[in-house]
């Protein structure tokens, strides 16, 4: 197995969600960059649980500790290490599930994978709890890409059947700034609203609702990534579809660019103030997998929580027999929008990835 | 740069469109595995150009010689290399391009990343006919599989705004041969007529379309692919976004999913023949990362062929001024039908890779 | 950087010398594999410091926490991750070293690399206090192993100009214990009687002392390891070199072989019970990167503990002039004695991820 | 399996002793690089086979074709593919070796782990004619490194019982030309003549004999390699142990520095001409897995080539008993001093690979 990404600098995650504690180190970190631990701890409150009924009621402070590679408020250079300790674990809840597999959950192939020895209370080490440690390494990631001028920022743009508007063609830092500063991150409130709507339905059903998120890095350099299976497009989505619940990644027009037409999609060069830019962003700023200095940008689909109140069907492991299942302990109706800032961290450190490769193979 | 995926079995690709050849190193394929050669050819004969007015007049008899790793008719353990002699070369169409980058091409990103030294013609190292030793190595995993029950197929699910029908429930060895039996590779004939149609109608106007490939894998073990970082959904991804002109990758319900309910999404767990089953399979064979057991499905968005003879506008990189573009030369209206075979090899190597793993971390 | 190595069981180890914490994250251990605490805690303490005049006077407990990875004394297939606290820290001895880097020492190297922000308190993370962590994830290894019949010894070959005898031709469990459970790690006490005497003179001298391990893998299956650069060799080496202080691995008769004939040096097949043997082991069980069956057999070199208490000469960083230095503080003497379980850790590591590696290649 | 070495540049070596072609596929060379194809052609000539009676009768040309990644005499980026076809095989020599392994060959394991369906011949994947690939690579580095200023040489420093001087102090470019020059790659001609006598005795003998190559790198920045498991010389070891018939690397003193006290071993810090130097190189040129400034200096063992015209006992493998074995064909009575060029060819490989990492972490 491997619970890590990354070339030159590389995340690897650990914890289950009712364990001891949960936790990332992050080797190849620059050294010298200046941490600041408030503004860590605010891109964490984003994605931190028991804030709203819009998500679990479990509640976490979800402050790390850091165990190495950060001394006097500085990367040194040697790994960071941090650990969050778990606090409110109701593992009790899950008892029953050992042995009946949630439908759309993990629990039945890492029964398969680990022969039953598996910890999958609250979903183990594949719980969305391990997206909080992402936001550790992306949290420092963008505070070290913010001071070479690259920026990453994302909404969401769909929960539901309820769709916000799609980024708009200028993105600056000041927008992606006041998106995180909302309490729901979405671009047009009026649509928050809705969406929220609908997330507070599908609570009150005992439902679950999935959603899409928007993401984009600007102020990138052209040249970034490498041909065919090393470019951008690759390691962003390896790395995003390790974020629990994803099932769908598309850069640029994505899906929608297969329905269009070569002159629509192309996306025509011109010169700028004496640089070379493109009139349209089709492409999503990445083209043969290398950026074009336009704005990257991507989707990512989250399916519904697959932790609903409603009763449901599976099997007994133990008696390998049919039978019903009603999963009580606190669940998300929609981790979508918590998810905005774990797609946001999983960007960032793949970007600050990408440039800590530097000179990408030239002397 | 990396032109390269897999971690027991490592594809290697090299080669330009328009050089001495192009070629597939494959490291790690196991020993004793018979290459039928005749079923190979007619593997790769499918995305073969210069057969049908639907794509490049380009004629390439793509018939791959094999310098390593085959002996007898059988891997014998060492490294595969097989190469592919590029004859009808006609490079002198792409004097202009040097100079003015297509719009959607790589030319401009390979400008900047190896300034000005990237072999450019026909799109040099990025072009589509990279897919060929794709498809050596797919066409061989592909058999190697099938002696395991495990097999690959795919079908075009649509070009522009016409759509085929999806996969059936049940897949077949059985279907994917016929699909891949058909000069145009579709479920419902009719839709591929339609298809055919609007293909093409945009290349007589000068034009090309996009589409989306549907391809699953039946067979296969539960318990393959491992969590977070380096899951099957993270693997395929990564490698199919090393074809040309892929934008987007979804597994099972994909971006759909994001628009339904958990009680809808949810895949039942039930007993059948002993054997634990999900009796729908939105998740597309995949739940943390790691195989179910039920067919794996995925979907690609190809974007339309950059290469229009339409009149474009672009930079001349020279003069660092606007100007206009014409592109001569042959391209394919559409190559979305063209790269089906090469989805099924990318998506037949990445499972052989993973099956390779074996017992994946149990003694 | 990467203070990680591994293929499919990858180990990461993290922490400085007098930061929070020292530890390591182990990703790919095999699912349900009881790990004894006690034993593993023996084995930990066969490196601990604190315990003689001939190893450094800083007393750390070294008793690992479990963070995760580990539930009911068991692995359950998520990464590991243990971690030690520091204690025993005189980070005050250090403050004059911050300037003057110690001839021998890492403290240059990582003042250029990390551009004056390394935590260089004690060596910080190039400090032997970082080999804790990896037996850690040796001595689990070991016990894994050991339920398999593999097992994984070693002996301090050489102090300065005092050897040890060689490994036995039979190498048996029982004698890797019968070492193991010595104050001293040696073969033959009356010569570690004499290398204790030499390591005692050093100390009074202010000096340091080198010396040689001799480590052997037995129980091995014979197939083990790629060819070229993923051999057992390759493997063992790369990692070995990552313990502070090494400067040579050789594998079988070494350096000694490039004295020998090949009809000296190549070691005959014959049958024993049915089984191909070699009736010699100058190979040191390894042909072609590739295990034999027969015991695998390393030797490693340790240059003498750079700390020393005698004055020397260096440069002050902050002045760029020439400076003298009197390191203060708390040294070992040698560190080879001290790294023979560590040695152990780092050779039944590498051996394990090749056993995960299960079938090789074949399906 | 996996015949590849490199991070950023990616060597995979193919081929068979007596297949069709042995090649070399490099992924990750920087863009717009020269190739002086005649410097190259005299790098590879210098391991030519056929030249003396000190090594192998078999008569290769050994002359590359360039398949991708060179256009113009110039690398382009993408990779670069260069396949030498085999063209003196003498397969027949070897159809009794197919069943009795040969000691101190590969043939047993390659037999284990294969098989029985691992093409043998010559030794096959396993021959020493695989590191004519190699210095294809090592070639074109050489040249890319020494437009830096960075220079890779060695000389052979024992063959048998009879040893060159250690390199000097002072090493230049210039000394590394004139060694390379020689028909016997050695400081002191004296020692070269005696050394040819012992190895010509061997053949006469129907035996071989073994040899120890010394190898430096200067010119090198300090602060390239990372701590721990990434370190020079980790990479260093892993690919040299890649080299057919190498059982021990060790850098600066080595094992020598194993007998030594700290006061000896420690290269003292100076200043001279306003940079910090080593005032002697007992280190290699690397503390703590990173490079000090100082020449790299390593040496690798070379076992006596297990080829020999003596007569021999071993196994059947298709009885199962022992038998008798004699080998004919065509057999160096010394790889070492041709293995000269290859230590070269892969110590520069490596050292432009750590090169190409650049900022090696930091932005």
């Amino acid at each position: 197995m491997s619970s890590e990404f990354g070339k030159i600098l590389k995340v690897s995650v650990f914890g289950q969600s009712h364990g001891a504690a949960i936790g990332v180190n992050i080797d190849g970190l620059p050294a010298g960059e200046e941490v600041d631990l408030e503004e860590l701890q605010a891109f964490l409150d984003r994605r931190r649980p028991g804030k709203s009924p819009l998500s679990t009621a479990r509640k976490e402070a979800d402050v790390p500790e850091f165990l190495s590679g950060l001394e006097n408020g500085r990367t040194c250079g040697a790994p960071l290490c941090a650990v969050i300790r778990n606090s409110d674990q109701h593992s009790k809840d899950y008892a029953e599930l050992q042995d009946k597999p949630r439908p759309g959950h993990a629990d039945y192939t890492a029964w398969v994978k680990w022969k039953g020895f598996a910890d999958m209370r609250g979903g183990g080490h594949f719980s969305g709890r391990l997206t909080a440690p992402l936001c550790i390494a992306g949290g420092i990631a963008r505070q070290i890409l913010a001071r070479r001028g690259v920026y990453v920022g994302a909404h969401l743009r769909s929960a539901g059947n309820i769709w916000d508007e799609p980024f708009p063609d200028r993105l600056t830092a000041e927008l992606f700034e006041e998106i995180a500063a909302k309490p729901f991150p979405i671009l047009n409130d009026q649509y928050g609203e809705f969406m929220q709507g609908v997330i507070e339905k599908t609570r009150r059903d005992l439902n679950s609702v999935g959603g899409v998120i928007e993401c984009a890095a600007i102020g990138l350099p052209a040249g970034l990534g490498d041909p065919m299976f090393d470019g951008v497009e690759n390691r962003l989505a390896a790395a995003l579809f390790g974020i629990p619940a994803v099932k769908g990644v598309e850069f640029g027009d994505g899906f929608a660019a297969a329905r269009t037409r070569g002159s629509e999609n192309n996306d025509r060069f011109a010169m700028e103030h004496g640089r070379v830019v493109a009139t349209t962003n089709h492409a999503g700023g990445i083209l043969g997998g290398i950026t074009t200095g336009m704005p990257v940008l991507l989707r990512v689909a989250i399916k519904p929580t697959p932790s609903i109140g409603k009763p449901q069907k599976t099997v007994s492991l133990s008696a390998m027999e049919n039978t019903d299942l009603e999963i009580h302990g606190r669940h998300d109706p929609c981790i979508a929008h918590r998810a905005v800032p774990v797609v946001e961290a999983v960007t960032a450190t793949v970007i600050l990835d990408l440039m800590l490769e530097g000179n990408h193979g030239t002397l």
